[in-house]
């Protein structure tokens, strides 16, 4: 049960509804964000809930049936958009296009990469600092250094940056630069580092498990909302299945039922859904159609000299036709 | 190695050819279908393709190192067109549309699905006569009775007929009332049931194993082609994956590759691609995206009512909905 | 529910029951076997079984909740045995060894193997005269003649033989030469031949499907028993998984929830659930261990030289030495 | 390539060896564990080991081709034993029980745990005090606090304890209480804690990631190897496939192999491995049978009333019994 609380409620009032709330055996937990303050009742005894909905200090109230309860559109219908400053959005109609390296190289690289974003009118620019690799052996990334030399590129030229947090220890350092925070596959359900970025005002993009459900990523979602931020997206990034003539199975089903599911933003990657560069456009397109609202996409000006996963990156050129074709399907969308 | 024979080759050319490739350790297979006659070399054995080339009664060459030859677009480039008569076609641009019930019930239940149907301008309708059930105790179908009602009202509509086949005995007597034979899921790796469906001169659309990948898929092809038939439709319908929300996980990377490895058309099959109603329609539009040659989807006036599997059976308002917004994103693809 | 009937019923008292049964809005179907007669009444609607016990000709009656009935044990709390004549029996407690090439290959190779096991002590061989295979370019088994020449020496050496039926066509020929007939894991829902098997007087080995659930695989094992043969083996064969260090995943949790839910005898297939000869071994004892009632394992003289699949087959003295280990790790079981 | 370095290597020698890998190419790093000091050089360039193991300071020299290189058991034949202080051992022929709650409740239940223990004769206790939770309203431990409450009466009892550690940040304050460290599968691929327990001087015990591979597993493993902590236990707990009739699936193919690609000890967890309390002992005696070098497993004195999981739980009754029936299987084990 989500009880929304008045913008003004008094602390008495308050702890007026938690003794109710106790009284009826729910286990209450208050959650307050940027934009609202919440009380969430975890229980299964039966309740009238116009009887709580009639408090003092209660704005409304709603049952949620589901695992997750704030990130839930069951509570609120209305789609979020997540506001990065500077007029880019995404969601609640607003398309959002995320492109750039799979790890952040060099200067010169960056520079390289944001004349082709603003050339083809891309606002957000991807790319990891911090790589989470298989091996202990690989390349992890340039670090905050590199970060804060890539902030300033992006600032001259109004890019706004998403890039990979891995541990609750590297957000403070981060969060100046930083517009989103990107929680990575492997840490879908990395609690501390969820409940971490749930006290931060900057958006947060969750991508789903590896092999992690629909359910399981809603969750993660709540961590960070119940913390106290609800400026959250999802990312579907394809899932491990039996098939290995592809990297990873992208699961285009997920992207039609999580706009079902929840009020976020639904973001797909089709350069880690599928893996392999030729056949990154149709997966981004059938994405589009499916209702994502946006993509994010592994571009680099030559792939296989790219640190990592070369293999699954666009060249400039695919990458300014995907972008075209994008906003082209965007627009049949907004037209069905 | 694929072997293209000239049409007017006299069997002692034949003959010729044969013993160079025994000769040369390969094992060599006729295979003649209706529209062509090829010998198949199998082996490892390194050889110049220019010599055998250059043969009497060879017309062309070609390396494919795939399991899979025949149906593998490495050596025929231009996709295959499934013509069903009456200028009703599928593939190589042209999008085939196939709808109608899970299971034919009853002469009611057709009269309706196919006025349904000729209204929405669709030309090709699916139904079950005889369903596999994993329990004994479930409704097989109607069989050969139901067929033949089916048949007198269809053509007397000017609608093409598809519908399963589950053994090679069936074949004989359905072969006068049947446009496509489907192969289910199960049946994916039935070979003797492929094999009978090889010698058959009508189109056979061969559904994707509940886990099959898409090797096998194309190799289960490849036994229908090797055995004279090239007329096959392949189907992706859904794999089986860890996640629950769903029945199955619809593989749009699926669409994306298949389209790429072989010349024969791809239909994507969204209603057991995600198994539930309200999510059949993204993943349709998806599927088209990514580029599918058409869609086969369960239809049903009360799909509650439906004798199986109504839960991701379209109404008519859902299916008529649908079928505009296919023909809109069709369009869109045939623009990019 | 199932509803056994005496021996010497009458048709009238037995449409007495059917009558009933109509009445109360449950399908009547009536099975009749080598060992006994039922009535399977599927419904939903609630009844006072002990009414229906009370009926004349009614020897026991018992509700079955899930989706197979005769082969649940939730009916026979009894395992069964399956009596292969001359002293070889599988199940309740005797366990039952299998042993041999993937593919029947010539008459010395049938003699060799043969002369492996009788110096062994074991009883039943395995040998695949029809093999299913991907390609249709492949080596697809020696057939019916093979199986000849194979029986006489089989004979001769008091040996068993377990081979695999890909079509209910192939079971008339094949029945005078088979103690088991083996039903294939592609085969495993393909329900006209399991139809067909359920008519014969001779045990039945079904594999569990590449990726089919112990639901699944219990009802194949109810459309064998509903057509009138009671004398099913199950075997676990590994699944497919997205671990690609093996070739299937053994499925462990199987034979211990096999064992539970049904009557029938388990069999483990270790060689093609795990696919590498070095841990066929580890795998076959861990099954054994788990309760399993048997193994069925791939050997052959030279294994690299083996037809197909050697990787996973074992020689004469690796098989051998796990024949000792499997009796001492037998002997534990019955101990514990 | 992995260099292993004399004891009293000094550092010119080691700069020696460096810039000679260098020139060829490689990248090497230095690793120095509790055990020894070594150079691991990566590339991919020829090169004849036996002149860099001429090389003054150099001990032995082993080429790895493997994605991990000092986990591996092609460098160190022998099987590592975790030594965990007063004759409690793992690994190489020693067999480790660890049987405890999922969670750490209170004073009452662990005494009462410690009890059943030592009357079974079982050294090491598992618990949990953070627990990691899909959603962020249940139960989450009770922390630090909790563990300093188990240590006291585990030390005076003779137990050690084996807790999940969810972040680097609870490392220095858990250290003192904890004699195995344990990464839960959700944390297999949080790198930064790997690498943050290669610091420790305790045991590790890594769990497989939810769907990880062995290759990631042993990657995972050589994280906190080539940080500097040598004592690493690896777990099997389940991988998750499409069958739902068990919560996971319990790995055997991964028993059997990892003890062939790696030196470190192999322990099963049943209890989250198959997830259903009356088929733990099967899967646990199974597991012990293919080679585990341990088990760890749920205990609770009522499985119904434990804080998280009871279904998975044993009893008091039900673990005595399993402890005395693995015991019996160790010694088969032994034997064969």
């Amino acid at each position: 049960m989500i009880i929304q609380l008045k913008e003004n409620i008094s602390a008495q009032a308050e702890q007026g509804i938690v003794k109710v709330l106790e009284t009826k055996k729910y286990k209450p937990m208050k959650v307050t964000t940027q934009d609202g303050a919440y009380i969430i009742a975890v229980g299964k005894t039966e309740i009238d809930i116009r009887k709580i909905g009639g408090l003092v200090g209660v704005d409304d109230i709603h049952r949620v049936s589901d695992a997750y309860k704030l990130v839930s559109k069951k509570w609120k219908i209305n789609n979020t958009k997540i506001d990065l400053g500077d007029g880019v959005t995404i969601g609640a109609g607003e398309f959002g296009i995320m492109a750039g390296p799979c790890s952040i190289e060099s200067e010169a690289q960056i520079e390289s990469s944001i004349k082709h974003l603003v050339e083809n009118g891309i606002k957000i620019m991807r790319g990891g600092v911090y790589k989470p690799r298989s091996s202990p052996y690989s390349f992890r990334g340039l670090g905050i250094d590199g970060l804060k030399i890539w902030y300033k590129l992006a600032k001259e030229n109004g890019i706004k940056i998403i890039t990979e947090v891995m541990m609750a220890e590297q957000i403070e350092e981060m969060l100046p630069y930083v517009d989103i925070f990107q929680v990575g596959a492997r840490n879908s359900q990395n609690f501390n580092l969820l409940d971490a970025l749930g006290k931060v005002d900057k958006p947060v993009m969750i991508k789903r498990g590896i092999s992690g459900t629909m359910d399981e990523l809603l969750q993660s979602a709540e961590y960070v909302f119940s913390n106290g931020n609800e400026r959250i997206l999802l990312c579907e990034r394809g899932i491990r299945s039996y098939e290995n003539a592809y990297r990873n199975t992208f699961d285009i089903n997920a992207i039609a039922m999580l706009k079902e599911k929840t009020h976020l933003p639904v973001i797909a990657d089709p350069s880690h859904g599928i893996g392999v560069r030729q056949f990154v456009e149709p997966v981004a397109l059938a994405a589009t159609m499916a209702g994502a609202d946006g993509v994010i996409v592994e571009v680099h000006s030559i792939p296989e000299k790219a640190f990592s996963d070369g293999q699954q990156t666009l060249d400039y050129q695919q990458a300014s036709s995907l972008f075209d074709k994008l906003s082209k399907t965007r627009e049949l969308v907004r037209m069905l």
